[in-house]
C-alpha cells in the first residue's frame, strides 16, 4: 500500500491523496459505497464500475461470514472472484454489525459470543477469527475487530471498552504477522480509533494507534447517534493526533453535509449505508439538493431527476416507479444516489487541487442541505 | 410500417423477416420483454438497449392508464418520452388485465366496466376509448380490444364473444379512422383472432381479421391453460388462414419451446412474462437447458451461470444473491432469461435465413426443456 499527499488545502486541513492498493489507485478523498453481503443494494457490477466509478467499495465481514460463509469464499479464490470485482475492497471487522443486528451477543476480553439474526445459531467472533475471516474474504484493505460503544456511552463503560479495542488491536497484530493474505496480493490493515465522545479517551486512544504504526488509521464509534458537532470535535481532535502521512478513514459517515464538513477536517475516506438505503425510501440526493421524491409535487416534472448526473430518468418518471413499487425505482435511485456522492467527492478533491476548497465547501454545504 | 419476408423455412413454416417500425426496424421471430408498467421489472433500460438489444417491448395499457395515467403520458409527449425509451413499443389492449387483474368487471356490448386493483375506482374501457387511450400513450404498434376468454370456455360463450370482438375491431377501426397519432408518428394497429379452442370458431375468427386487412395480426386467447397440443393445433389452423405477407403476433407465449414451435408454424412476434417473472423466482433459462436456482446443487457451482449468455456472474454468486434476498438477484436472474429468450429467437433466425431451422429446432427443443 502507498497514499501519497498531492495537496494541502491552505484554508483548511483538508488533502487531496493517492491510495495505491492492490487493485487499482484510489484518489481521494473518496466514498466507498457500502456491499454488504457481497453486492451493493441495487446496482450491478458493471453500473458500480463504468458507471459509477467507484474505485473501491465495502464488504460487511458479520454478513459475508453468516452468508456465503468464508469457507465458500476461500474456496472461489476470494470476494472479489464471487461477486466478479475487479477494483478495491474494504472489508470492516463485523464489530459494528454484531452489537447493532444480532439478536443477542455477550461481550467477553475472549471476543463476542452473538447469535446469528437469520437463523439464531451460535457464533464466537475474536480478533483472531475476525482477521483470520478478512484473510479469507481477501479485501485490500482490512479492518481492526473492535467494539463501537453505544451513544450515550457512561464514562466508565467508554474507558474499559477503548482498552480492550487497544488490547484487541494488538492481538489483531499478532495475529496478521503470523499469517499471509490467500490470494497472492498485499492486504492492508487499518486500526481503529475509539472513545465515545470523551476527548481525553480519544485522544489516548488516537495516540495509540499512531503508535501502532499501521497502514493506515479509523475512526470508529462516531455517527452512532451523537450530535453532529460532537462528531465534529472528536474527529478535529483525533486528527490533530494521527499522522499526516497515513489515510484516515471516518467509519459509517455520512450525510453529504457530514462529509465535506469532515473532508475539512482532514479525513480522507468515508463509507455509509445512506445513500443507497434512503434512495429505496425515495430520498434522492442531488446537486441541487434533496428530493423527497415521494412528494406529489413531483408527480409531472418531466425535468431530469439530476442534470449532472442523471438526464436520463425524469423526477416524474422515478416517482411513478416508486409509487408502482417497481424494482427499476430503487435501482435509479441508488445509482443517483451513489453517482452523487461520488460526484461530490470528486468535486472536492478538484477544489482542494485547485486551492479553493475552504470557500467552496462553505457554499456547497448550503447547497446539499437544501430540500428541494 | 413495412414488413418484408426475406426467407421461408423449407420444411416448416418458419420465416425470417423485417418490420420496420416508427422507432426501428424489428428482425423477425423476435420475443418482446413484458414493461408492464413503463418498466421491464428489474431492468434498466440502458441494460435492455446496451445489453438485452431489445428492439422493441410491450407495455400494458391496463396499468398505464391507471398508473401514471393516459394524460400524463400526453403530457410529456408519450411513454417512449417518459420512460426515455427511443426504441419500439407495443401496447396491448388492456382487455387480458381487465379480466385478469380488476377484482370485478362486467362485460357489454358497450364495453368493460371494471374496478381498479389499486384503489377500487370504477372505470369502462370500451374500443373508442382503449384506441384513445393507445394515441395518447403513442405505442409504435397499437392492439385491437378483445375479450380474451377463458380455459376451459363453453362453445356458445365462445361463439358469442367472437363475434362481439369482431365488433368491438370494427369500432376500434372505425375511431381509429377519424383520430390522428398524436406524437408526429404513425401507429400500427393489429386486430386479434378469437375462438377458444374450436377450430371452427378459430377458422371463422381468422378469416375475420385477414379481410379486416390491417398492419398485423394477433392470435390471442391462447397461452391460458389449455393443452399444449390445442395450442399448436389453433395456431397451425389460424395461420393456414391468415395473409402471409403480414406479421403475425402469438399473445402471451410462451416457453422457450412453445415459443420455438411456433416459429415453426409461422408466427413472428412473441411475448410473455415468464422469463422475468421466473428469474425473480430462481427459475432460470440458459442454453444449456433450466436451472432452478434456488436448489443447493449450485451452492459451490462457480461455473458461468450461462457461458454463452452471463460469463460474468456465476451460478453460486446467484444463488447467495437470491438466498439472501439482494436485488441484483432479480437483476441478473432477468438479464438473464430475457437475454436467453432474444438469444434464442436470433439462433431460430439465423437458422431460417440457413435453411435448416426445422432440424436445429428439434434438437433446440429438447435442449430448453432439459432440467439442469
Amino acid at each position: 500500500m502507498k497514499f501519497e499527499i498531492e495537496s494541502n488545502d491552505p484554508n483548511s486541513d483538508a488533502r487531496a491523496g493517492s491510495l495505491t492498493l492492490s487493485h487499482g489507485v484510489v484518489q481521494t478523498p473518496i466514498f466507498m459505497p457500502v456491499g454488504t453481503q457481497g453486492t451493493v443494494k441495487s446496482v450491478s457490477q458493471e453500473t458500480l464500475k463504468n458507471d459509477i466509478d467507484a474505485p473501491i467499495i465495502l464488504g460487511n465481514t458479520y454478513h459475508l461470514y453468516l452468508r456465503p460463509g468464508c469457507e465458500l469464499l476461500e474456496e472461489v479464490g476470494g470476494l472479489h472472484q464471487f461477486m466478479n470485482w475487479d477494483r478495491n475492497i474494504l472489508t470492516d471487522s463485523g464489530g459494528y454489525q454484531v452489537y447493532s443486528i444480532s439478536d443477542q451477543r455477550k461481550i467477553t476480553e475472549e471476543g463476542v459470543m452473538f447469535r446469528s439474526h437469520i437463523d439464531g445459531s451460535k457464533h464466537l467472533f475474536s480478533p483472531e477469527s475476525v482477521m483470520d475471516f478478512q484473510r479469507q474474504i481477501g479485501a485490500d484493505i482490512i479492518m481492526a475487530f473492535d467494539e463501537c460503544t453505544p451513544y450515550p456511552c457512561e464514562l466508565k463503560y467508554a474507558t474499559d471498552s477503548m482498552h480492550m479495542t487497544h488490547r484487541w488491536l494488538d492481538r489483531c497484530i499478532t495475529n496478521l504477522s503470523k499469517s499471509e493474505p490467500k490470494y497472492g496480493y498485499e492486504q492492508a490493515f487499518f486500526p481503529i480509533v475509539q472513545g465515545s465522545v470523551y476527548p481525553e479517551l480519544r485522544k489516548q486512544s488516537a495516540e495509540y494507534i499512531a503508535n501502532s504504526d499501521q497502514d493506515g488509521c479509523a475512526i470508529g464509534g462516531l455517527s452512532v447517534g451523537e450530535p453532529h458537532e460532537d462528531m465534529y470535535a472528536m474527529t478535529e481532535l483525533v486528527n490533530s493526533i494521527l499522522p499526516k502521512d497515513k489515510p484516515r478513514y471516518l467509519m459509517g459517515v455520512g450525510t453529504p453535509e457530514n462529509i465535506l464538513e469532515c473532508i475539512a477536517l482532514g479525513v480522507d475516506m468515508f463509507d455509509c449505508v445512506m445513500p443507497t438505503r434512503n434512495a429505496r425510501n425515495g430520498q434522492i440526493f442531488t446537486s441541487e439538493g434533496i428530493i423527497n421524491i415521494k412528494n406529489a409535487k413531483w408527480d409531472k416534472d418531466f425535468s431530469p431527476l439530476d442534470p449532472e448526473i442523471t438526464p436520463d430518468y425524469s423526477k416524474a418518471y422515478l416517482r411513478h416507479l416508486l409509487v408502482a413499487k417497481e424494482y427499476l425505482a430503487g435501482m435509479i435511485a441508488s445509482r443517483q444516489n451513489l453517482k452523487f456522492y461520488l460526484w461530490l467527492v470528486r468535486q472536492a478533491r478538484e477544489h482542494i487541487l485547485a486551492g479553493d476548497f475552504a470557500e467552496w465547501k462553505n457554499r456547497m454545504v448550503k447547497k446539499v442541505r437544501t430540500r428541494l
